[in-house]
């Protein structure tokens, strides 16, 4: 875990390499609503469609050319997901949404990759809009994609960005015969992939939390605009963070209460668990924001403190030497002895010199005196 | 989007031309209400009257001289939407309300340009009132018009400040055979007006976003009072922003969930998508706001910090020069070598001058080691 | 307007003329509830009553000596208006109380003038608590008083402090034939008097945000105290305004809300009108207080910024003299050239003078430049 | 008022007496529930007992020696007041409870005084729990204690920590024929015990009031640390006082919509009434805190106010002297004027020094006329 | 309670020993939902499993080798609770889960160790997970630990970390017969679990109210970083606290609100209680965090106030000595008295050294005259 925290420091600063706005490609303002149009960066060369077709006795996984072929698979009574990778071949896709006859609006949300999540009910099938948050292995920093599911009533379909290995679990346990992937319906499937999702965030908030310790630590050793960066930059990134989760908690909330055909029972009581998981990545979240809050005020209060310690040194050395000073200085002064006894006589005593020193001694040790009292020192 | 931004940059501060009160004209406190008077500015020669009519088969566009000429449009069986630019000329304007005999309070309402956002539901209209913001692609800047729209059974009229071409994709749209416009009736054309002027808002924020991220680029290197202006200007344009949104959003609600005759579950569909559009704006608002508190919080980090450097110069240059004044101090004075050995006898040394100021290079040297150590280097 | 900004700023500080607590007369703990006590001020010399007694047909207004005198307009069909003017002389409003048979918590809410604004429905009347904000055309600043209002199956009864010109408008459109207030029955005019008082706070509103846009420009010239001062009263005054506004959405809700036969059905579409005014009002209440926040803001950072500035002019000066102070005095000690050629030859050169003079420009020059490239000039 | 006010500044800081955590007798953890220990201070020698029998026609009064004392007042169809003080006679209070068989957790709460305020509704008895918050009449600080009320079917039992006056004008008013408290029933007493105790809760607010604007008065003149103090101290009695009323609002909100037996419609009217001061009293509390945090902000800011005029004096100072010194050290080298007549010439001209102290005199204008330019003077 | 208090001071900072992320051990995301996972640290060598059986007669206290050997106890009428303590060892539990049947979520939340309090009534058992915090009477430091409680029908199945002796005095009730724990079903037992658990809350609260106020007395005498630190570890502390507390409220509400069959309505009340008692825990939680701002705000501006002291003593030392020292400055200069009678004839007069030095008496008197009306004395 250390390699990924050096990568989060040799990163310019924020975890997330988002421009959030201005960059983004979007439909234009008055266009027709269920465009489906990409808003998102290419990841990948062309878009890949596996397919996983399971029941309690077989698991079997292939990857298909078009989505025509998935059609042995979907006629049988075998739950079949649909794993789609790839986001940026509009013509492509609409090859797979013609052939499921998805709504508009479903179409146009699968692509807009700036979605916020959520949960709607179509007639026949459950849209879920996620954003996945994981740990990029190789950079040690956050990236984040948007996964939408589509559930039917013997099929799920899920889209992806990018060939992401965030689901490479799922098909382990696929693969293991006797597992409730394998004996419960497509909705369990939907609730996995979900529960996956939403497991990652945690990953994602041990990053932060380990950011925040490490600018705790930088900060009151030496509070430099660099650590202000950090800040300002988790606090970006928990924002966006919390935009991602918050919307989730209402439409998983939904299909619990809800009654929808499609999710049975005894799936609600696992996405009872999501939706527990889901508050406490909420309730995180919300932690880490007050203690990058309590960060920008020990920051702020470090700069002051540095500041007094500049600020008492100065005084220190200006109260000592600036009295100092003006002693020596009358003792330079040119009023001449001979015109009067009263100029400066002190000049021409026999102990003048040793005086004029030890009443600087004295002064100097009066003053430190003064500073021990007043706890400067 | 650069010019955008420079002309923002030029442009004095803070996005939107509002002294947002004190200039505005208002119905004088205890005057009848439903008093029609318009409270903006003229934006307009005269008003303008276009009507659109169309059904799925045909499509006509045509500009009246008078309220009164649409009449053989409206006995028809398609649909009619009368876009009325202009809200200057009130003699005008009661011409329309009086032929469509809209309710007093309408009235009022069209015409004080600073309502709040609402959706309401008379009789047998509905009516919604809408705050456009756009980009003018000549100065880079954001304006906003009010623009109410009112859907009866079998035509919609929308009222605008100005002859703004906000509307004009949605003209393409009419003019092309098929489209949902041109199929679905007029609770279509209604949902359509509002999914333009709501997409208008990203485009106004990816505007802000750019100056947040401007603005935080600019504060870091150089904290100066225009930079806090600038922050001071965001915040009030961003409190702005969210006022016009907010109310919508109830508005919108009860368009969706009440049983309102006019509005076809059809059309609820999409409208459930401006809501959720209306929430992703809410939520960016708040976004940027939190990002404007974080920039104001790094502006007087800034601040505290040019202020620590400037007092670590002075500091030093204090600390290492005043001793050595001191010093040079003491050999200026006019001590009486003759009247006393003790009388700086230093002075008459062989080497006295060299190892006086040798004193002052080790003392500057452990000044500055001293530094080092404190980390002010 | 600009006169009454004036008399804002001669006024010692703050809209309001309240010392909100401390001097208020009240009611002792455990003293009988529904104890009549006035605990405001007194305006008048006397309680007026006014009369108004309308129908579609006829208006009449005069001045009653006593209650009973209102007999024989309250026996007829039409509508009677008995405005109240001047809270202090309990034994008169007693005849009142008692003649309308009035609850004892309603007559002790009347002379209770530091009421929060309420609706409540009693048995057959309905009664109103307002606080009435206007500005002073005197002294330009803000005054505030409470208007209670009783409404009958055929009367309102409304109570004021002091003789204040509101409520004239309403007396002109009473007697203008045909208008709705003649038409409508006594829920309209409480409707009328509601919407009086409510208008009334956007001019409170318009005469804040001056004040809110003159302190912002004094603030930026020239920080000081009083601008603190202002903020700080702004402040309060927009507390003190909220509460003011705050409970009464509520009641005006439950009014449109709950089936209350004393108010009709055509009336609550106008109390929406109202009530939508009243959430504008908060809403500008609420943005105003944001850029009050955002005022003390700017008063920090100028400050800050002022430091800042006094703080570099200090800085150069120091970090450009006090080496050329430290030179100097090197030449201005005393070692005897005689003694030693060691001893400070530099002063029998011939070109001492000019060169140490030269040194200190070069020296001058480097700081000079140092500065420059560190952007403090 | 007056003396109130200095009892409060010669008193450490804050009104209350509280160190409201750490010396708190308390329960332990895991003990049985329902056991009652008094977790307060002794108050009083002994626990009195006073009896108030009445109805419409009689009154009487009298101190019971026992509870069994009460059995025949409590047979009569008369109404009856129990009133209890001191709290810390466990044995004494066991038979008052046992004798009137009151439920394990009101004899924990009753003694428990540290509760929050609550309204419980138990089979045959209502139990409320209040905070009075009395004007110490002595010292002028506010002194808090805990006052629970039993109703029964014709009986209210009054618990109190000592025996301080807060219901005496209860006892006038039962004294008095006629009175409403005579008249009804013992639900009405229950309300007037209430209506007592949050009564002395404005009281309160007003000492508070007086010493936020007293405050606010010193913060100006000289911002010190004491004020600081108080600000803090008056942070945390607001705290303290909020939870006090804010339960108390639901607990009585909970008693005007329930449908409670033993509380008739006639005095829900009247508890409506004590529901708006708690209300108010809230609103109150609000105010004041914002206002304590505006001094805050007050305090905070007058101190970097004070800070900038001690820095422009130093600056002016130094700018002002700096460069003279510098001027006359140069006249004070030593340079050899017969060495070389480039060596400090200007010593031996004719006008020499009176062009040096002119010169001088020129740059002090020219820095006076820079500091006014500048706004410093 | 002074060791305590000690014990916290020398300890790190922060009351818990949590460092809340980054080690924890957690289910991979994907991993099949319902794993049990022990997430915390081992705490004792072996799991043990006591066992109490009991009821109004009779009570025997055992502690079991194997879990089935309290088939006998369960098959009987008398109630059963066994307590099992230590997570770690997941083939050990699972014994225990296997033979009474749970779900696989139950087993799953009873060993991740960071879950947040819930309350989960599932079809025959009610599962609570609570959180326990407790003084470490070693240390004086906080600890906590997670507590799960299991109810069935005639069985209460409590799981702990550790051998925490939390529920001694719970064996001490269940051992005094004609307790309400003998009297009542095991729904009663579960209650007091809980009572023990949120009594214990108090005694933190209090350990962090002493921490408060000892912080407060420091940040006045001396504002040093490691304050800072306190005050962040107790904002960090308490929200911990707070998110361990806050949900506990809604699930201990819904147990007290829905119809479940295992808990009857007499131990409602009781557990009406423990509401009460959690939701004092969250206003006490949220008056100390409240007092932690507050303090975090006293140590900003005793920051401020010492800078500006030392500023201050700054200021005056410059401000008499530098003009002193320019005067003695002036005598030092070396003008030729005999190239001109203008050159310096104060250094010949006969009382030219008393003069200077009376000028510089006056000079020193008049600065402290200023000083003292600017109340810098």
């Amino acid at each position: 875990m250390k390699s990924a925290l050096k990568g989060i420091k040799s990163h310019a600063f924020g975890l997330f390499n988002i421009k959030h706005h201005g960059k983004v490609r979007r439909k234009k303002p008055g266009e027709i609503p269920g465009t489906a149009i990409h808003t998102g960066v290419q990841k990948l060369d062309e878009v890949i469609i596996n397919l996983h077709d399971f029941d309690e006795e077989h698991y079997h996984a292939t990857t298909l050319k078009s989505i025509e072929k998935s059609e042995k698979y979907l006629k049988k009574e075998t739950k079949t997901w649909i794993q789609v990778q790839g986001l940026h071949d509009i013509d492509r896709l609409r090859t797979i949404w013609d052939y499921f006859e998805m709504h508009p609006l479903i179409q146009e949300d699968i692509v807009s990759t700036s979605q916020r999540p959520k949960v709607e009910v179509y007639p026949n099938v459950v849209f879920v809009v996620l954003r996945a948050i994981m740990v990029d292995s190789k950079t040690g920093t956050l990236t984040s994609e948007q996964v939408s599911i589509v559930l039917g009533s013997n099929y799920v379909i899920s889209f992806q960005e990018s060939d992401n290995p965030i689901f490479e679990p799922i098909f382990r346990r696929l693969n293991t015969t006797g597992t409730r992937l394998r004996r419960y319906g497509p909705d369990y499937l939907m609730y996995a992939l979900m529960d996956t999702v939403v497991d990652h965030y945690f990953v994602g908030l041990d990053l932060i939390s380990e950011m925040i310790e490490a600018t705790e630590e930088n900060i009151v050793g030496n509070p430099n605009p660099s650590e202000l960066h950090k800040i300002h930059a988790l606090r970006r990134d928990l924002i966006i963070m919390r935009k991602s989760v918050w919307s989730l908690r209402d439409g998983i909330n939904s299909l619990i209460r809800d009654d929808i055909p499609l999710i049975s029972d005894d799936v609600k009581v696992f996405l009872r668990d999501v939706y527990d998981h889901v508050v406490q990545v909420i309730d995180s979240i919300e932690t880490s924001r007050e203690m990058v809050f309590s960060l920008y005020d020990m920051y702020m209060s470090s700069l002051s403190h540095r500041m007094n310690e500049v600020m008492k040194v100065l005084t220190m050395i200006a109260t000592i030497f600036i009295p100092l000073t003006f002693i020596v200085g009358i003792y330079g002064m040119n009023f001449d002895p001979d015109a009067s006894p009263y100029n400066m006589p002190e000049l021409s005593w026999y102990y003048g010199y040793p005086l004029a020193m030890g009443l600087m001694v004295v002064i100097t040790a009066g003053m430190i005196w003064y500073f021990y009292r007043k706890k400067w020192l």
